[in-house]
């Protein structure tokens, strides 16, 4: 690891616990000076932008090591569903890792990282249509709701985890069986 | 309306679009001078905390309303079940005009606030136990989980509609069925 992804690592980690941290707070939380951080970055908003670069970096992946896109050429049902599961737990890690970039409003203005948001989430978007048309996912749900629920689910599976409500431990079949089975009393409860 | 209470509208309405929003570009959002929101407001710091208050104010608001705490005093399962989705309906119009609220990291370090929010967690939380005591909500589970869950699924709404992907009219529907009973394939699909 290079002195500058170390930095972005640690600053990720921090920015998870306090958002709104200033570059001396960063620093001092680092365990850094603010003159190597701002060597390194030359303002919050050029640290925020490279940490927004690694979380779309690491939504990526996880995307490509489940098997997305060959999931939903596929059209096969049983590959779609463990598929789906694949990304729920991917996912679930990454909330829990890149936590902060999941609401941060700055990020949200970023135009770049937004058309890449974008992008990503329409290649979602079309596995999610593949899961309906296999019967994975309801089809009488409107693609798009499905794709912002998912997200909705991370972030409530982030605070859970933040502020201690959980186990980490079952925070994947959480994610999972809310997602897939909801939580209303006559349900199965099943784990997924 | 005071002309405090139309700054304060104004902002909310303009965050919800522009969170970031410096004072500067409130002011010329809203309408007004510079010096007149900074007669109002000292600093953008302040705004946001009005500004918190209001949501919490509507939050608990919206919990009364639908009776909340009577319902589960009641441990009914019909009554509760009418009073989950009464609760739902406001909330998802509250996510709706309260958005930037719902993920803004500046009013979550805000410690009154914080503590306000926990409190009304807590009356939510007696609820939602006593609703799977009732069994309308499934009893395995955590219940702060549900709580948890129920916030992101209200985040899902709002983003859903800022960013067009459905009609207004749906959400509260689309927000239930999938709090109730998941996305999966095999579920109903039923209407709640």
């Amino acid at each position: 690891m290079s002195n500058e992804e170390k930095i972005v690592a640690a600053a990720i980690k921090h920015l998870n616990e306090e958002p709104t941290a200033s570059m001396a707070r960063l620093a001092e939380a680092i365990g850094t000076s603010r003159a190597t951080l701002h060597r390194h970055f030359a303002s919050r908003e050029a640290l925020i932008h490279t940490l927004g670069v690694c979380s779309l970096d690491r939504w990526e992946a996880s995307q490509n090591e489940a098997g997305m896109a060959e999931a939903a050429a596929s059209g096969d049902p049983e590959r779609i569903a463990a598929t789906l599961r694949a990304m729920m737990r991917l996912f679930t890690a990454d909330a829990d890792e890149y936590g902060f970039a999941l609401t941060d409003h700055f990020l949200a203005a970023m135009p770049d990282l937004v058309a890449r948001a974008e992008e990503l989430e329409e290649r979602e978007v079309a596995f999610y249509e593949a899961a309906q048309r296999a019967g994975v996912l309801r089809a009488d749900l409107p693609v798009r709701w499905i794709s912002n629920a998912v997200l909705g689910i991370l972030i409530a599976a982030r605070d859970s985890l933040r502020r201690g409500d959980i186990a980490r431990r079952d925070v994947p079949d959480l994610v999972l069986t809310t997602l897939l089975h909801g939580t209303d009393g006559d349900s199965q409860g099943e784990r997924p």
